[in-house]
């Protein structure tokens, strides 16, 4: 296997100038997890997290894909990562103390040649490659920022400090915000240089909001949902599980 | 098998005498599903989403379940349910039109001893027998309307007509609101008397909103989550195959 891996079917020009990079944020603790383990190191079927989500980025329109893991765990992340990211180029970075800061790390060492970035949580393990490229494609179409989107199944209402409704949403209107959040790379520096730890942390297009700028929502997909609590991992499980019975 | 089948433990007459009530709207089509099928019937792990939701219903502390069905599959409907109810009594009703008239013919077969009485979705099939007790408990202690709420693990957005963002909501006041809801009894049939045909008609707790009555909400579960379009009658599939492997 070649120390920098990447398309086979790429030239060594192409190789070395990434276009598209996916930034994936992994330093952080799953609180509701155990909290021993990283959470995008947390096992399903087998693997961690973030194994499935690199290869399925690796297998997409990304060309480099930039992880931001815990400081003391970056060079076994790499090596966990070694064999996973076919396709593309694969740069391992020490994370933050927070998410904004690692995807600050991140984006401070893309090469030159990046014009689009996507950043994507590590806890998503289930993106199908689809909707990776769908994002891809929005910002290549000329969108400045992308995020993938789903209407909800269920009524959202508004609550007090005392668990009281307040108030029923128009769920119409709404949607169910997943990643990766796609972004024309100058829009992301930009807001990534300023303000960046106001709003929700996890919410990089916010950010981009708070520019005033516009955000696309694209349509998402019920396998990108996030593992946050057991039931997530045991779900994601389930569905692995299908996946290989059916597949 | 007897006739009027009761809790193997009450006397003849508690089982006459339900205070506990719980209406299963199950007269609508799914559009998202093929649509030959009432929702309701489609089959998951072999049986109807009806008889895992009805099962489980009856297995709580519910006395009366009230099935609102298809006018044209009321007796293929009963049948179904012959054998999947035992612990409470089961009325089957030719459902109406719309969600709210199925509500509204469901409420009108129940005896004057029903206090508390819960609306659940047949689409939500694997939800807990816990979640069920616990929305009865709620309104037993005293709340007039109560409904199961889980935080949202996305952040959410309101977009507008072309997709793009208009803004984003603070999901740390929002909940996502499931079934069974459960209701004073009173209230349920006064909130059904007047326009229960505004607003998000599968959002039982909107209609004694607009009255002005508190609306409590509880911890929901992950499990009970709704069944809209193939990829969830996939994910509950997943879930119970895994529950069967486990178990």
């Amino acid at each position: 296997m070649s120390r920098t891996p990447g398309r086979g079917d790429a030239d060594d020009g192409e190789r070395e100038r990434p276009r598209v990079a996916a930034l994936v944020p992994a330093a952080g603790r799953g609180e509701r997890l155990a909290a021993s383990v990283p959470k995008a190191m947390h096992l399903v079927a087998g693997e961690p997290m973030l194994v499935h989500s690199v290869r399925t980025l690796a297998a997409s329109k990304v060309d480099l894909i930039v992880v931001a893991a815990p400081p003391a765990l970056v060079l076994e992340v790499e090596q966990v990562l070694e064999r996973c990211h076919q396709g593309a180029q694969l740069l391992v970075v020490a994370g933050g103390d927070s998410r904004s800061q690692s995807v600050r790390n991140a984006l401070a060492v893309l090469p030159d040649s990046v014009e689009i970035v996507l950043v994507h949580d590590a806890a998503r393990p289930l993106v199908p490659r689809v909707l990776v490229d769908s994002v891809v494609d929005a910002v290549s179409a000329g969108a400045e920022a992308v995020v993938p989107g789903l209407p909800m199944a269920d009524t959202a209402k508004e609550v007090d400090a005392m668990g009281r409704v307040v108030r029923t949403l128009d769920r119409e209107k709404l949607r169910l915000i997943q990643t990766p959040q796609g972004f024309r790379r100058d829009l992301l520096d930009a807001a990534n240089a300023g303000g960046a730890s106001e709003g929700d942390a996890t919410d990089d297009a916010g950010h981009v909001e708070r520019l005033g700028k516009h955000v696309l929502v694209v349509q998402g997909s019920a396998e990108a949902f996030k593992v946050t609590a057991p039931w997530d991992l045991r779900l994601a499980e389930a569905l692995l599980a299908q996946r290989h019975l059916v597949g």
